[in-house]
């Protein structure tokens, strides 16, 4: 599957959103989610639904500059889904999710630009990787009610060597693509995952050293 | 929506009670909801039930004063919901959820009167609030049996400047309202977000200074 | 509600497993139910099936010294549930579950013989409590393949002043009885909850600590 | 029930991966899970399907060499199903989660070859254990891309006194087995259960520690 007629996209943008919402990643209104469509169009999900209980009415379309082709306000964040669209032609699905794990590990390292997971055989969820011994790099930058800026900094680490088909804002969440939305739902889970196994090494390493 | 009709009323806080049980935020009997009526009167959980199997026949009615209006004992903090609706008379809906997390932290702060929440994307969702560069402040009071203690004690930090439309009563659980049930959810889901949110940001600090 | 026919029973027992399960207290095989019949016998859940798929043919009953009085091999445990009958006559039900935190917390004070729990509102859910300003008694004791050994030991913590309605067994889970299915329930989420807010506040206070 | 019909194996491998996905062990496409069919032949599942959404198509047929006997391409850890079997003939079930507590133990400590769990209830669950005062070995070998590595490696401890019908790939994940599909779930869910017990023992512990 690559870019999805309207009617498709709405009803799995639906669906998928129930499903980050069950893994408690979709809190109150937080999260956008989005498809490129077969012709040249995006759906995106309305601003200020609950992301969790979506219907088909939830969806609206944009053109590639974010302007509404249908009634509806599109989420803010539109933008970051249209740049990302830009960059990576091959994306034709982004999720955008909010869950704690992420934001916790994000303002735990002010000052980084980057999370970096080593060794994990669930590094080979993610296109391309074919080895557990390897590296993927997690952009982090920091938030700004600007997405120009948002962007102009996750630009260069988005395309750095090892960067995943992620990244993570600072104190906001997490933006995943992939070249369908079965694609980044995996990228959004594979990357969830690996931020709760860390976490949970921690807790393991902290209790054993006490 | 702002006032509602009883029976859509009752319908919806049933509804809301198994998604806040869902959560975990719901043990046992604890917790009650409330609902201002378009009659000037609010639909109350009656006291003694499990919030996230209520149906229509748990909720009952109250006037301004908390005498009940139809048959059932009201939720013995009828009155903490009442004052909440007479300090804002833009609140029509009231949410008093248990999570661990949130009385956790109000007992880890014995001493503190706020919590104070800072530069989170997710303080959009609080009325008002237009970009993440911000502080909200979550008012912390101790418990007590009389309703009136609580009250006098979290009436000015709820007027502070900065405060949430929420509370959190130490050793007990969070207060959370809005104009609508809609937006008293989404007010409790983002503060337990939040709390989550910076107890995974101390799990990852305090794994990595080990 | 107080005593049961068998028939309710069976049906209530399988469906309280579901909810325990849904918990995460009720892994692989492990928990047994149980309550009292209005003919004097008790209906206890059979050995070796998994507590959160229980039909009512894995219900069976047994008379008050433990003798089948249906086919079915009837839980190994089924003596504590019949000793805390004869010590409670007003109990009418017994829930054991096992959840990860409450046996963490039994290993983690290996010498205690209980987990003292104060000023939480949450301890009102226990009958006979009216106020948070108190402190209730979790008995721990340790465990033993030898249920009157465990019997032996947990009868006089029971009976002191300020135990709970339920009790720990160190590496093994926690016991927890009311008046009828609903209370028992209630015991067993809230001690739980109260299990997991003490630790989301070791939690917080580790993490700030720091 | 022993060796099964592929019918009904690959009924019952779809209905196990969705509740293994529920508990958050099957995350993106990850995990694998087979049976041995009555005639000498195994089920498997088919990789890069989301194990929990399986659909009994999903679910394919090999021999003992790992050949695909219907269309499909079979998971590429199949091997370490087919060694187990051989390993156990008594085996009839392989079951291969991942979750992030059992990644997260095994990357705490990088240099073991084995988790020693003592003195739980739950060790009962494992076949053949009658009491809590013993101690089960979950055997840890380090990650490969080539089976036969771990395989080798995994070898001598699996047969090693008191090791449990399951081992943990660093890094990687659970593997358990059982004489049918419900006791290899019952001996993934204890392990886990287990993982998660002695993690919030170590909290508790940290915390009161401090």
């Amino acid at each position: 599957m690559t870019a999805m007629r309207f009617e498709d996209a709405a009803f799995a943008l639906a669906e998928v959103g129930r499903r980050i919402d069950a893994h408690g990643w979709a809190p109150a209104t937080a999260g956008n989610y989005s498809a490129r469509l077969d012709d040249g169009s995006f759906a995106v999900t309305i601003s200020g639904k609950h992301k969790g209980r979506l219907s088909a009415g939830d969806i609206m379309r944009v053109d590639a500059a974010g302007n509404a082709l249908t009634p509806g306000k599109p989420s803010a964040e539109t933008w970051l889904h249209l740049a990302t669209y830009h960059a990576f032609p091959e994306a034709n699905a982004v999720l955008h999710g909010h869950s704690p794990q992420a934001v916790g590990l994000s303002r735990a390292v002010p000052e980084a630009s980057e999370w970096v997971f080593r060794g994990h055989e669930m590094l080979k969820v993610f296109p391309g990787v074919t080895t557990h011994e390897t590296e993927l790099r997690l952009p982090i930058v920091d938030n700004s009610q600007d997405m120009t800026v948002i962007e102009a900094a996750v630009a260069p680490l988005r395309l750095a060597r090892g960067a995943m088909p992620a990244y993570l804002i600072r104190s906001h969440g997490l933006y995943a693509w992939g070249k369908d939305l079965e694609e980044a739902e995996r990228v959004l889970e594979a990357t969830e995952w690996l931020i709760a196994a860390e976490l949970a090494e921690l807790g393991f390493r902290n209790g054993m050293a006490r």
